[in-house]
């Protein structure tokens, strides 16, 4: 059930290590499960319990520590010894007497670890204050060092493979995003054409298959799309709304972001404008896009574009992305925007989303793109303009 | 775009008000998302983000903190007072720079709030371990409380109109698995399976829409039914396999879960006889359920039928469940297994998975059910046996 080879996953591991030594740290515990996917192929919808790899920097192979019930999962789906599969009891779980913390000290110091310098992902959603507080408490000779993103910097610049991945989940969002806007019609109602989406980007494409994307559609309408993160509800779609759709295609965990907005019937000369206006914006920071330059550098060329027609954006314009679970699709990492130097390289992935949000409503196009030798890659191909339904002017 | 009246909301926070006062909370900080909807109505797929709601003792209204992007959101889904509203600079999202604590610090100690008695959810997947620290290096007058589950408590028994959503919820299960057991046949991909399982859970039913659940489909089959949390893959169903389906349908963020398993061709004697075992323990367990008893007698009426056949299972029978959010549906309350004394009262539910899993292959067979004044009364009415397919006597 390996989705990359055992060479590649070691690696990450090798390459995860030499940040370890650079920031002096010994043992490094992985509860991210993008993070724990990237270095031993684990891939169970579990982390809603406490879990964790550990990597320790002078054995070869992380432990992995699970509650028992999942622990056949992690043979079924890792490459790791099954000796380095070790599980906690299932009592442990969402009980107020015993804690996976106790019992991740328990083993941490069985294995000569407790008294070492200790990297903790302090961010991850997975990684809670209270693990935290208790495993202090635990190991009191241990020293603790944050952590948070030193897997998620490795994960920056992708493999080829993660970038065949990456595409396929192009290929799957351009299918979907095509059935979501033939679906939406005056009077129907959202749910269903949120029900087919999702039809789409689970079955897939004939050669290879969906997975669940780390954020669930997003389908705001009417005045809604002046907020980014409404979900769907059973209203039915009027005539002269807009309709923002937020959507990635998955495959093996690895995203392809896509957003498009569609107007209901003729949109009003000012919502043409501005979606002209996102579209050139977009197109200048694609063309910016190439080994080299930085992520402020891709942001400036679209905000020269929006400027020039008076228009602000405070958030920003994208985000690294690739490998993930929800709730979030994006690394945390590099950013498109003010202040963030990062260099990029070949085989980075950016979903570079130029959304504007006013007082009543939102425009959203955005493309997902692998950064090449000599520019850059977009992983959908899809119409990049305002979507009319029910004129003439539709273009699909 | 409330689900409820004020009354009730406001009712909810009276009743979070009474715990906190009881536990010696002055101020409350609610970051688990299925918390901050059940307060104040906050819906949105923005949790991957630092956000929560203070709620302070000796004020009616609770206060929303987010990002600035997230505010409109916040207008849209709230019966909050605009000016209870208050966002954070979208130069803090995802940066190394700037942190969301500081911002919420900074507003507790203009409002007033540093010195009191704070609760935190310190088990909530949405309060991260950085967050922690950083409010506690910048509110050094506060005291910290532990208050993970105080909300969740108070979740723990619904009101009729929860009832309602969740028997809603429950018809859309119903869809879905019947859906899922006549789609799956030998040759078929699983992820075909899976999305039209996501069709039918999306649309939902006429009437009322679907929501999206807090678990994706879990899908395992094969030796992989040996393990509940596997997800779905491109690989097709093979005669003679077993599989698992475990989904739920949502309406306005309600749950009904549901499992049932699949042999598709005749099973072995084992499997049909162990799948006999699991339903008659299913039903005494249910049969126990009435106000006055407690979650281990639950637990007791299906242990005594297994033990007579030999089986053993560690992992508990069932969790109590309702509004929430990814990653989980179970609301981290009380549990049926040994050792549990919290009582039964009408209006509690729970989702009673009797999983078996062993080397090779598992059996799931689930009931979601409210507790009533005589007894309990199931959400899905779906055959409760192993579905085999490709036999006469398949009964759907």
């Amino acid at each position: 059930m390996l989705s990359f080879s055992i060479e590649e996953y070691k690696l990450r591991v090798k390459e995860t290590k030499k940040k370890m030594l650079e920031q002096g740290i010994e043992v490094l515990l992985v509860t991210n499960p993008a993070n724990m996917n990237y270095l031993s192929g684990y891939n169970g919808w579990s982390f809603y319990v406490d879990q964790m790899l550990v990597v320790m920097i002078d054995e070869e192979e992380p432990i992995w520590i699970g509650r028992k019930q999942d622990a056949n999962g992690a043979k079924a789906t890792t490459w790791l010894y099954k000796d380095h599969i070790i599980p906690y009891p299932e009592d442990h779980v969402h009980s107020a007497a015993k804690h996976p913390a106790d019992f991740v000290a328990q083993i941490l110091t069985q294995i000569g670890q407790n008294n070492r310098r200790i990297g903790l992902e302090m961010e991850s959603y997975y990684f809670s204050a209270l693990m935290y507080e208790r495993l202090k408490k635990n190991l009191p000779s241990a020293r603790f060092i944050d952590a948070s993103l030193l897997i998620n910097y490795v994960r920056l610049i992708k493999s080829d493979k993660e970038i065949e991945y990456m595409k396929r989940a192009g290929k799957i969002v351009e299918k979907a995003m095509k059935t979501a806007v033939v679906s939406i019609e005056e009077g129907v109602r959202e749910c269903d054409v949120v029900a087919d989406i999702y039809k789409d980007l689970i079955s897939g494409t004939k050669e290879y298959g969906g997975d669940y994307p780390a954020i669930v559609p997003l389908l705001p309408s009417g005045a809604n799309t002046s907020t980014p993160h409404l979900t769907w509800s059973d209203k039915t779609f009027k005539h002269g709304e807009m309709v923002i759709i937020e959507i990635a295609g998955c495959h093996q965990r690895y995203h392809a972001p896509l957003a498009r907005t569609v107007s209901i019937g003729k949109p009003s000369d000012r919502i043409m404008d501005v979606s002209k206006i996102v579209v050139e914006g977009l197109n200048e920071a694609l063309d910016a896009v190439k080994p080299g330059v930085t992520c402020e550098e891709v942001e400036r060329a679209w905000n020269k574009v929006i400027t020039k027609y008076g228009i602000v954006k405070e958030s920003r314009l994208g985000y690294s992305m690739g490998l993930n679970y929800p709730p979030d699709w994006g690394e945390h990492t590099a950013n498109l925007r003010k202040g963030d130097q990062t260099v990029l390289q070949p085989n980075m992935a950016f979903h570079l989303i130029p959304g504007l949000w006013f007082d009543d409503y939102g425009i959203e196009i955005s493309e997902s793109f692998i950064v090449t030798k000599t520019g850059c890659e977009v992983l959908s191909h899809f119409p990049r303009e305002l979507m009319i339904k029910g004129e003439p002017s539709i273009l699909l």
